[in-house]
């Protein structure tokens, strides 16, 4: 099933303990798409300025993205420039700056208004609402928030989880929307709310996946070298959703795989700036990390 | 085989955000075999005053605890206060009283000698290192430390680890006693001055053990009240030890499961205040939160 994917489409300057990266592509939709076409077919909406170098995601589009949906209008595109500190566990915006994103409203092409998998990246609720007024008959659909429309739109917020299957979010943002510090109490508050799935993604600590009466939990990828965290939260839910679009089926089973895909995906993310690392990432690079992430967490039970 | 336990037998004063327990049993020797006898034969050598209500240990002898290597000296017990934070994440020393602890050298008595497996707790490295010097012929050794004496005594904590085969530490520690913020390659620093086995423990983010050529993760078991936090980590280390001394065996899949055990008491201890919880827990209880972790964890891989 292919997945449609609406979200920030942007140029990152990143600081990290190991080396500055200038104005490289970036954004939800884009860390999304690279982990997520390894599955299966993606189809992206979003906007981008005249600076922008398309070029840099033609290996998207020969792996099976549908680039589109990317408008591109006059003026600059999305830039975000950060440095991260020394153990990688904070960062500091040095600038943001909207251009064209700011007056982005995401307008879904005709060819992709069936799509059955939509994935609602980190953007304002009320666009996300509209996207969703523009699909057709979606089997499922996913969304990511963060502190910003949680603090700023949580009317619309709250509207959209209504209308969604699966809410990712990190551990600050369940807290922040539940108004509890338990993330357990906090993803019974949020499924209360609207979606049956909610995945709390905790960075190096893994994530956990909250069912209507079960849990799934995966791990961290223990590396040595953290090269840039930028986009591993993205990765993520390009994995977990590239999985379930591809096995086009959504049991138990299927999500538990997601999610341990999705940790493989973020765990590559993080291996390099921008999305370099999955230009070279082929099914056996994919596979062999599946396997040991089995072997990390899987045990024998013995009565 | 039974375990030897040396550490503290403690008084406890708590204040979280559920309610507050007056100089209750507590410290590192009382957790670790509260957890540990549900799997096997441990004893126990510390120290406590004259003030010690023994009597609150006595299920725990009934149990398989031998609590003669526990001495009665003249003056009062240690005694730590404490107080939580709203959301636990965090606690504040009221008070430490160190008491009889203070003059501590502990004493192996003759029928403890020959155990084979020994779990020092947190004490001064020079006493942890006195105590391997009265036991004949440990098949295991395990240890814990923090960081005062990762501070206090590097000497001493370094002389230590050529001597056990586990180190058991907090994330923070494992980080301190390194120098490296990275936990993977501060176990390999820790492993490369001597414990094969480094098990670093996060909290409520579960815990990894760094073995030889592989690692393993256990989640922490996601609960709705944490009713108080105390004693978690030395009960974590109780049902480590207390299963792979029941097993006598100490390969890959039994670090595996003892790793399991390990969480499941920790989310056992963090249920009541002191060793409460302990007290009415039975194999069926264990192995059913055993289960938990596998449904939470186990996914079935698909070419």
């Amino acid at each position: 099933m292919p997945i449609l994917v609406v979200g920030s489409v942007a140029l990152d300057s990143v600081q990290t303990p190991f080396g500055e990266a200038e104005r490289v592509v970036g954004g939800s939709a884009v860390f999304f798409s690279a982990a997520a076409s390894l599955f299966g077919p993606v189809r992206v909406v979003g906007v981008v300025g005249e600076d922008y170098p398309l070029e840099k995601l033609e290996f998207l589009a020969e792996r099976g993205v549908d680039l589109s949906g990317i408008e591109q209008a006059e003026g600059e595109s999305f830039f975000w420039a950060g440095r991260y500190s020394h153990d990688l566990n904070s960062r500091d915006t040095l600038e943001t700056r909207l251009g064209v994103f700011a007056d982005f409203r995401p307008r879904v092409p005709e060819g992709f208004r069936d799509s059955s998998c939509v994935f609602l990246g980190n953007i304002d609720p009320v666009l996300q609402l509209e996207v969703l007024d523009q699909v057709t008959s979606p089997r499922v659909v996913a969304c990511d928030t963060m502190n910003y429309w949680i603090e700023g739109n949580p009317d619309a917020l709250l509207e959209l989880l209504k209308k969604v299957d699966i809410l990712l979010v990190n551990d600050a943002e369940a807290r922040q929307l539940a108004g509890d510090h338990n993330l357990l109490r906090a993803a019974r508050w949020i499924q209360e709310h609207g979606p049956e799935i909610v995945v709390v993604k905790m960075g190096e600590h893994g994530a956990t996946l909250y069912g209507p009466d079960w849990m799934f939990f995966v791990p961290g990828f223990p590396l040595e070298v953290i090269f840039d965290p930028t986009g591993a939260g993205d990765a993520f839910a390009g994995g977990f959703m590239g999985h379930l679009a591809a096995a086009a089926s959504f049991g138990l089973d299927d999500y538990k795989r997601a999610m341990v895909y999705g940790s493989v995906m973020g765990s590559f993310a993080v291996e390099s700036f921008s999305i370099d690392r999955f230009h070279s990432l082929d099914e056996h690079d994919i596979l062999k990390r599946l396997m040991q992430f089995k072997e990390m967490t899987a045990f024998e039970h013995r009565i």
